[in-house]
């Protein structure tokens, strides 16, 4: 079997986590590295990944999390949050960042500024299911990447935005909490690393036109 | 530098491609099964990826793309359509499938047919948001699997999903297009694989809390 196919059917939904064991520096950058190079759309990054090490708001955060125990037990959590706005200032960093990376001025860069800043006046509703979805890409990739790092993971969508507002503080940042995502190392009790993954079949899946 | 990054720095957006190179049947099994292995909610997996080879219908779709050349000119073109509704046939082809693969009896597994069930009166709108959320999960894998087979790959979201539902017929399959994936080999002369990649700080893009 293909090494990828290998790796991601090593994967599962961790639901215990063993908390003694931790993600190792080097490890853990290229997590972060990988979040980093995700397509996003425009190349907006309009997102903020929160890395929580406090233990106390990571017990906080598990009783807006349904008192799920991977929140506290996994090695990391990683908070996904989407911009609720594009701000001037936003944009203008982008810019900026452009300009300095491809090493063009800000006046060939007009065009591209005027596009991004056409998503300033987007409807707020439809700007955080935008921002939000382009963080389930970084997930995606993120997931890969733990794998194949033998790195476990589960992903979340089951917690309170509002109670995770008020724990991080969100709002007042122009965040929005979206995705959560725990890594670190499975235990050896866990049950579930023994379930067959469940998936329908490609005849199901794709359809060739 | 780690190979993944390494991998994952080979990729950009190809807006040129070389449309006499194909995707080989190996190649092309192993990105189909990278989009079967991706985790979605509650492993429901409430979308459906058709993959278009016809050159008519991709042309088409080329008129609803703004006219995005690589639609045509790509190797293939993955269409991702997130469910427009849950149907109780669906949650009970999942429920036989997961009885099947863990060989489990109906019975025990009537928990969680009550859960999956539970989705079936979610709102049509927020179905719609949540389905296509899960989507971006796969794409991130895709794309991740893509640039370690060296294959290459845009992602869009700029197209229109009203004439993607007229050309494929999607509505009357319960299904709605909100993302496209074309993948094959970047022309030689596709100046933008010289152009470097943009990405924020690392302190712009993480906080640790």
């Amino acid at each position: 079997m293909n090494q990828i196919i290998k790796d991601l059917n090593w994967r599962y939904a961790v639901k215990k986590y063993d908390s003694s064991k931790k993600i190792e520096e080097q490890d853990l950058a290229i997590l972060k590295e990988t979040i980093s190079l995700s397509p996003s759309s425009m190349g907006l990054q309009a997102y903020k990944v929160l890395v929580i090490e406090n233990p106390e708001i990571r017990s906080k955060l598990q009783e807006k999390s349904f008192g799920q125990t991977q929140v506290t037990e996994a090695s990391h959590l990683f908070v996904f949050c989407g911009f609720t706005e594009i701000t001037e200032d936003y944009i203008n960093l982008m810019v900026e960042k452009t300009a300095e990376t491809r090493n063009q001025t800000l006046s060939e860069l007009e065009g591209f500024k005027n596009f991004l800043g056409s998503k300033m006046t987007m409807d707020s509703d439809k700007l955080e299911i935008w921002t939000a979805k382009q963080t389930y890409i970084a997930l995606g990739h993120l997931m890969q990447t733990a794998a194949q790092l033998r790195i476990d993971s589960t992903p979340m969508e089951g917690f309170d935005p509002h109670g995770y507002d008020e724990v991080l503080n969100l709002s007042e940042k122009g965040l929005k909490a979206n995705l959560v995502c725990t890594l670190g190392f499975r235990a050896e009790d866990d049950i579930y690393q023994h379930m067959q993954k469940v998936r329908k079949n490609h005849t199901d899946l794709f359809e060739l036109v």
